[in-house]
């Protein structure tokens, strides 16, 4: 082999993939990562840029893949914080490479494509990172369906999310089965919102009822056994269709962890999700002085102690195949679009019905869920960025690290003990949120660089954001590829009605 | 204690109830059981009539809670085979002495009372056994909900049914929460349907468009996750408001029943009822030749051999409270009023969709579970008699054998090894109804005589049918005093928001 | 009927049974239950002796059918506290007409029927109440094996015990099969003691070599999974040969319930015993100042708070067959015989591992659970005395309330309220123990009188006891005739070595 | 980098990892693999020995962590049919580059040290692929406790095998105890045979008194319910000691697999490996003519069809960390050393009680479970070399391709398709065993080279065996670095008595 100069070296870092640990030298090229050598053996290769990690750890960037910009009211008045220009910088600065976020379709409109076209327009040369889309399907009418056909094939769109909850949003058990038997033919991969939402419905009713409006109150309206109900019948109706694969989204519930892992060990292709909100925040942070705990109102609604507990078993024992932030912003502040447009004089700590849902999240995940120190480095890789890109047919273009063929997305961490204890602010995040539910949290490691393509678009300590707008792309995905989440589709063939 | 006439005496019986199975004699006096004294010591004593049981079982008269007569089209062109009168007359002939009725509600009424005023005015005058309402609730309005306390304070109706399917009488979870909330308050009992409508729906039309549309295909619009999957939300729906006692109906899927048993386990209030279909007939009897198959449809069909040893092991180890007989029959051979109403020139083998659900049961209930030995007697008394009069407040007048309590209703049966072995036919039988989906089983018994509050109304050796139409009166009910049905709701307190 | 004079009426109570609970009136004539009359209506009737029940409770008398008297130092230097007189007489104050005592085979003997015969050489002519005998079988060689048949069918005894636990008695698990094997085939119930008794005896020797000799330790050398560990490994055992119905006495620990009740449900013949120190005592009650805590060694010993409620849950689901009294007593303030045979000068506070294993509690047992108002009263008559009755071979005759076939054995409680609340002391009581670890307690109820075949043995009010030693009779007892407990010995058929 | 002469290259290889599937290439220099490279770029760098791996597999090299060689008779007559030199000769050619045997502790021995240094003395010189010991710890005196932190520190010896069964090896519970505490205080990894002895031995006891004595009868003396109650009693006796790791080898029994579940889902570090015996043969292969089932006989037993995809499912579901072989064999047609050695005139099929345990399958392992295709391939290098070496503390330096770390220990399967199938026989094995058990099985592929610290071993188109005896090296092994095995150690911290 001829030497040739590379592009990029990262030299003297441990390299941290889904399956080792390990200290090795890293060489890209051309965007891709091209040679794994022996550590400190290319510190001196030719390159255009060498980075000496120093002895901090160097992975697959992070893939986050719920990330919600920039989509239209659905849910009332409030309006997403970031755009996806503010979101995918936020993104790079928490060390992430590549986000999938979601291209809504509104309940009137009877086309996915449109959507994606939309969302489209929202996102080309505004992103800072790699990103693709989920479909949102509101409204899985017959025109919806037949074009599910075409995003997978043609545009690269091999997953999408349905809604248990949300009037706007909301799917009856016949529409989810629609949906899944399209998406099983298609090879599609189909994310569920498991909360019931008549339920919900009913409970915030009768809170209201009893005058009882403050932000702790969104708790109250979604207690746990909503979320394990839901998520039980999610699984029951994935059965159903000979067994088609779902994720459930942002799980929070250990009774429906437990059910979900059921199905697992019983082999049908459940896949689930957490947030590092259900990890980090319990339910006291709702029960705040007047409106202060409407900055954590999301849903499902951070639990308990022990339930943070029983969520992290949940991703070391692999129930979860994914850890990612359900980046959903709203500004605090603001009583145009934000959490404060629920307040009215009548209603001066405003009604907790009316707060928009959803917290900021994709720059703190990474680097919470690191110095949480609960998984092995190996399961923090699998979950923050190989899974994902495993699951949504973005592997081995991302989240790895093969020579030749994957992307050069990385993020390096300060070596252990570098950086002294870090405190979160909000002044120190790149999103256009003005608060963070994690506002004052200690951390001790941050990413320092993140790398996208090869080119270094985040160094902490050269400048901050030095990607630019627009160099993220839009990434078509294939099929999912996760092991065996399409082998009981095979195994179980077509759904048959004469077997039913 | 002065020698007395009574006015009947039963010697040499063996005298069955929830707790004993022993020989001795029952006087009876004024509609009352009286006194109950060694076997044949009242041989001799002065009474009116004296019947020798010669070792045959004397039991509480069977009590069959789950019986719909002369109830109004709600699903279709069909209509009830049985009204008061002949649906009453075969219940006696099969050994009940009490049966429990619904008084519907339909979905475009308002008042459930009005519901209960018009199916007392069919009843009325009509019954050669005594009987009760259950409410069945397809419109929990406001006005509705707020009758629920005088139903249960003034007018003797202390359960009511609701639905999870059927689109005229499907309730969703919000408003199965409203009625689960005020029944909790009256201390009514709700019973639940519990499959999944949305599903069965979709499942009905994908069928239909394979132009699938024979008898059998019924069982396939029905798989059993339909209602375990139903049954866990009820569940989930009862724990939510405090644990408020629920029955799951015509349990026939082995996974439902082990929800049930897990909820038991864990000490929530729920109760669960299986049929005599559940035991004796499976899927196969729906695929006959023809329409024959339409015989046997009922929701949930039945289902496999293996699944019938699971119901009777749920009958042996407790899950199943009761075992009733959910007698609704339509006539098989009837255009206009029975199962061949669905049948058109385009379909001769009809659409399974529109074939009226249900069959008769209620004279074969307790003949059947006797002959199939595999129930302890006492525990036999406790499913078909004992339990339903405690759980739906007709205990202890009804149900027992309590000297000076309880009225004089028993069933007599055949000494063992006295009756040949008998081949069930529909002519033999005295319901309204052209066939028994049971012809051509063989039993070993049958109830020789049957007695209500003292008087014979079946002697089947020596008339048949010997009470008279109207006999049969109104029983005001009571709160259910079923060990343990409130303990949760005394425990939990009631509905509180605050603890969500 | 003719007028007669009968030996005893009760009059105006209100009777319980294992199903109903309603006033009426009982009338006895030699010996046995003759009549059951309207309520009040005996309350002139010509008998030598009316008893007016004002209201209480009449119940079939208590059967405490897990009982040590005078057996053999088998553990060490303590012996029994109670012989068979004063263990009888404290029997009948607490509410009991029978109770079902050890005969122990000891380690060194090759005869059961030896074991026998020298325990009815104690038992003769001492005891106040009804009495029957196990066998606890400590060395099951050949010839012991050989007398089980004799044992069930000439002698009355269908029951024995072994021991999974302590070095005199402990058996292995082929031991155990060649007993449960046995015992099937002559249709004996096999009571079985789960605790590792090595794993209790190496926790034991790490206890003391770390010196943690207190009495208090006792709990953690029994930590509950050995209790759970050693239940599986019971019910592992009763399944490999055939499902043989076994009884799990003293069960202290929820997962232990848990592990049975989930047996319960498949169906094999597993039933559960619990005792009230698992009810009202908690290991806080062995971490006393001094040797105090002594007075609670028990094993299985006493548990949490939690724990409690879950036993109380197993009771009330049917988890547990039966409650018994366990009684097991040693004097407290006693170096020769008593919980104080194993203080030393080295260990003014002992080794627990000497001290003498057990408390007493024959006669709290009624007062103390009717009291705790935890249990339908139809359960409670259920678990402490029909089912025993039941379980053991004694029903018909005992355990109910059958007119001409049961024994007159009763107990009367006083009418709600009438007795003011009662601080139990051992002043009281009528063991020849010297202390009751419900010292201070306060039931709001007491056997009024216990009556034994007619005769009242026990007058609260009138004299104590009243019945003379002596009067208490041996009982054969046949087959065991719980429902269901020979079915699947029937359904499965012999232990069958080629269906392995 | 300056270009620098290989010592191998494998080039157009789709190499397979624990985490990834991809083609690249890999470099080795100096017993090391060096780089990783785009796919065909090394195809033309300096190295001595260029491989063309044409497409097929490169995967880290075989791990079966589980083989006995050169054992003493410890059961009776028979004796392995393998040394080390056999043994590790039949590994090669099978694709494993490390082995890990056992070095056994004879029960009359005191010290675990002697047991060591006997069996290093076998394998030294001996060895053709890599290797390490196990101790088999029979006799847990203080002095063989007290040399556990020499084994771990200076020996490189960081597991140890104990039995629940077999007279010659079997432990009680205490001893068990004794054993997982000093493991635990000293990181050591035990590994538990899990079957009762006790009722295995009554069971064949039972089964000798019926004569019943064909090999076939192997299966009925084991019944899975041994297996399941002695993992379970495993599982206890761990969480005992404040959560000690364990390993459950061989699980047959998907009862067993069920209850390991359980247990990892609670967070308990329990690991389990399973065989290939346990998916290829049934119950039904030692049901031959003849002696011919003794060929099949091993401990615990093959089971049944249902059963073998419950086992490959627990390896899909993870339950499994990994597959070994469990190689053990006999020689079938020899009377003095193996399987005919339970043969006499009065039992020409032998009795199956003196039927040497076990069989070969080293050679057969990778083969087999690939063509199987039932496992993603990054699940199939996980179990059969990245978690073995991880799980034994041989990780990084086996089990993965790091460069500068890993041995170059490597795998090279022939494309797919380009085998024909092929018949597997015995002939074309190396072990010294004169039969296999998977004779005349089918498979796809087969190593095609296996490399050895960067030296090819074995070439089968190229001469086939072609390493050395002796080019195996022992390694000292580290702790084990399995991701989360020693987390609730720390967690839970020392075994504190206090706490029980
Ligand atoms: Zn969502
Ligand atoms: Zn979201
Ligand atoms: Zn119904
Ligand atoms: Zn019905
Ligand atoms: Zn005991
Ligand atoms: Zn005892
Ligand atoms: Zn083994
Ligand atoms: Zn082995």
């Amino acid at each position: 082999m001829e030497p040739e100069p590379y592009d990029l070296i990262i030299t003297n870092g441990v390299c941290v993939t889904a399956a080792d640990v390990a200290a090795f030298d890293v060489a890209v090229k051309d965007e891709k990562i091209v040679l794994l050598a022996p550590s400190g053996s290319l510190g001196s290769a030719k390159a255009k840029r060498i980075i000496d990690a120093e002895g901090g750890y160097v992975m697959p960037g992070g893939i986050d893949c719920h990330v919600h910009l920039q989509e239209p009211s659905m849910f009332g008045k409030g309006s997403s914080a970031d755009s996806y220009e503010s979101g995918t910088r936020s993104a790079i600065a928490g060390g992430n490479t590549t986000i999938v976020a979601f291209a809504p379709q509104q309940k009137h409109l009877d086309s996915v494509l449109e959507a994606l076209e939309t969302t489209h327009q929202l996102a080309k040369d505004n992103c800072y990172c790699d990103y693709g889309f989920h479909l949102l399907v509101s409204n899985p009418c017959a025109k919806a369906l037949s074009e599910f056909k075409q995003l997978a094939l043609y545009e690269g769109v091999t997953s999408l999310k349905i809604y248990m909850t949300y009037t706007a949003l909301q799917l009856r058990d016949d529409e989810i089965l629609s949906v899944l038997l399209t998406a099983r033919q298609n090879r599609i991969l189909t994310m569920i919102h498991a909360e019931n939402g008549d339920v919900l419905n009913w409970l915030t009713d009768q809170l209201e009822a009893a005058k009882l409006f403050a932000p702790k109150y969104h708790s109250n309206s979604r207690p746990p056994v909503l979320e394990s109900e839901a998520t039980n019948r999610a699984i029951a109706l994935s059965s159903l269709i000979a067994n088609t694969p779902i994720l459930l989204v942002h799980v929070s519930d250990p009774e429906a962890a437990l059910r979900i892992r059921q199905a697992q060990t019983a082999g049908q292709p459940i896949f689930a999700e957490t947030c590092p909100q259900y990890l980090f925040l319990t339910r006291d942070d709702l029960d705040k002085p007047g409106f202060e705990g409407a900055k954590c109102v999301c849903s499902p609604p951070p639990r308990n102690k022990d339930d943070q507990l029983a969520i992290w078993r949940g991703l070391q024992n692999g129930t979860f195949t994914v850890l990612s932030s359900d980046h959903c912003p709203f500004r605090f502040d603001d009583a145009e679009t934000g959490k404060k447009t629920c307040i009215t004089d009548d209603h001066p700590v405003g009604k907790f019905r009316y707060i928009p849902n959803g917290l900021p999240g994709i720059e703190t995940r990474l680097p919470l869920a690191l110095s949480a120190n609960k998984l092995a480095l190996t399961k923090f890789v699998e979950v923050t960025s190989t899974n994902a890109a495993k699951l949504y047919g973005l592997y081995p273009q991302k989240g790895s690290l093969i020579p030749g063929i994957s992307d050069a997305d990385l993020v390096v961490f300060y070596p252990e003990g570098r950086l002294s204890k870090t405190t979160v602010t909000n002044s120190m995040l790149h999103h256009d949120c003005d608060y963070t539910p994690y506002e004052g949290r200690v951390v001790d490691n941050w990413p320092r660089y993140t790398i996208l393509r090869g080119n270094v678009v985040w160094d902490r300590d050269g400048g901050g954001i030095v990607g630019s707008k627009g160099y993220g792309k839009f990434v078509k995905r294939g099929q999912s590829s996760l092991a065996g989440i399409w082998e009981t589709v095979e195994e179980d063939g077509a759904f048959d009605l004469e077997a039913l």
